[in-house]
């Protein structure tokens, strides 16, 4: 099963593709580690502090962290 | 006083400009919002979970986010 959730992974699976970016609280990047093999995006939405997991490899992931990086000071 | 906090910001100035990326346990992405206005990375270091805020403009920020990004799964 590929994909599926290895070790102590936070995300089973890869992630939702896009989550509204006004609803975007936070963005947590998590390199791969001895705990969990692959990359994780965990996303924090506004009101409710809810999380969810981002494809790292989804159109939105990469260029909504690009742009984020691009702003920096809105 | 430009570059100092504002609101409820979790970093105080601009933060360090680098963190060795073998410490580096999770980075945290915080948009502008209206409790802060400028936007925040704050990354844990791992062994003591210390977090440390790192300079959203510093080269090794831009690079090792891209990086991150372009890499995905190791």
């Amino acid at each position: 099963q590929s994909g599926a959730p290895k070790g102590r992974c936070f995300c089973a699976g890869k992630g939702v593709n896009m989550v509204l970016p006004r609803k975007i609280e936070k963005v947590e990047i998590i390199p791969p580690s001895p705990s969990c093999e692959k990359q994780e995006i965990v996303v924090t939405v506004k009101n409710g502090s809810e999380q969810k997991c981002l494809n790292p490899e989804s159109k939105f992931t990469q260029n909504y962290i690009r742009k984020l990086l691009e702003k920096r000071i809105q």
